[in-house]
């Protein structure tokens, strides 16, 4: 397999600036970095992504995977990010002979991707079966939230970013991003998993932020049976991971969770 | 001004499903419903919003508002939002003959509303002037965090949901939203001073959600000169918070907060 050429251009993640107390002291403040970054595709502009920088690379690949505009990473020639333009520029060996078909259809289908983007993810639930192999038990499950806990550099420093990690079966996180969005941090993984050639099936998947639909289709897309959060859910997000099958924790902090769905993987016993 | 037809479609906020906890007993547990909102505008397709449902017909028209699909409430002829096609059908007075050309534009100019979107909202903050008057005292704030705090009914009992209220100079609050979006949330109120034919230029802002620059443009053009929030802050939003003269605080919560830009408007000394 030919590798893409992949420039390494993160950003700082944190800014200091001063802000005044409730007692009128001056407090140097560690705030998180967010930079608007506009993603070409063969130079045809597709979007413009607000992140935190961390992993600019991996998160334009993941975008266009999730968003199903490259399906095959080895049609991908290039990914150069350069923060002087704040853009990112994918090339593709086939230079974009097939793109402008399927913008198309996304703009032909709804005047604006979001809207197309979610008939198109409902379309794939119908198909996704997530396997039945997979299991956690609580013990595991303790064992991954310390891991994360000591991973969240910027989250602890700064606040105002979303983590998450991808992690093996026993619980040891794979890989991490922090992000000014939550769907740029899970898009990032996914960008990360393709760059690796790394199927989700015998992994955890782990965010901050709150199991929306769309945290949980994106799970589902990547093949991961088993989703943890920090945070609530939806209604949306407990229905969809119902269907698929996905084994969904929410509130794990500490000694605490809840299990919502998916009960056929999980041993609580364990812990 | 001939008003415009409105249904009143709000949905439930909360469902209940059950869910195991760490000692292995079966936890009733209320969750924020979350459902698609497919809006048309004169029978064309525009987006599909994820949004609890409390308030889809101000979503809709802040929606439209801050996208400026639609300039004058006035154009509006009606909203009515129907949730057995989850749909939102917004007719003008036009009938749509401008709607083309706008959503033209906006496919023509980026092949996605996001990106579009980002340079408009940064070439109207070059525009943006927020009025020198307003002010906010410490007393204030207090009384604002602590009518908020009795506002907060579905983040309470479900989590999952941000909370935008909009503020009287005294800290009355005289609109607030929650939604499983933090977008949401704020187009909704954006939608309902459009409704109320109501300025934001003696008012505060407030919202549990992060300050990305997104929430400080909205904030800028919705008129209003001060915001708080319960959380931190990006590097971005400080910025244009700064360049817009913004009164912003954020961590605000319980006795605590920090001011980060705008002090000329705010009054430490009266708490």
């Amino acid at each position: 397999m030919p590798k893409l050429q992949l420039t390494q251009n993160a950003r700082p993640a944190t800014v200091t600036v001063d802000a005044l107390n409730e007692l009128g002291e001056s407090v140097p403040t560690l705030i998180a970095g967010e930079h608007p970054l506009t993603l070409y595709l063969d130079k045809r502009e597709i979007v413009t992504l607000m992140t935190l920088g961390a992993a600019p690379e991996a998160l334009v690949l993941g975008y266009l995977r999730n968003q199903r505009l490259v399906t095959n990473i080895d049609d991908i020639a290039a990914v150069q990010v350069d923060w002087e333009t704040d853009s990112a520029a994918v090339t593709t060996h086939a230079g974009g002979q097939d793109i402008e078909a399927l913008l198309e259809r996304r703009t032909v289908t709804s005047g604006c991707g979001q809207g197309t983007m979610f008939g198109d993810l409902m379309e794939d639930i119908d198909n996704i079966v997530l396997p039945d192999a997979g299991s956690l038990d609580a013990a595991t499950l303790a064992i991954l939230l310390d891991n994360v806990r000591l991973h969240e550099s910027i989250y602890k420093q700064a606040g105002a970013v979303h983590g998450c990690a991808l992690a093996s079966a026993e619980g040891e996180i794979l890989m991490f991003i922090e992000d000014v969005g939550r769907h740029n941090a899970v898009d990032a993984i996914a960008g990360l998993m393709w760059l690796d050639d790394m199927g989700g099936g015998d992994k955890i998947f782990y965010t901050t932020g709150r199991l929306t639909s769309e945290m949980v289709i994106k799970t589902a897309q990547m093949g991961i049976p088993i989703l943890v959060s920090r945070s609530g859910l939806t209604g949306m997000g407990h229905a969809i991971a119902q269907k698929v099958g996905m084994t969904m924790i929410g509130r794990a902090q500490g000694k605490h969770y809840l299990l919502f769905t998916g009960q056929q993987r999980f041993k609580p016993g364990a812990a």
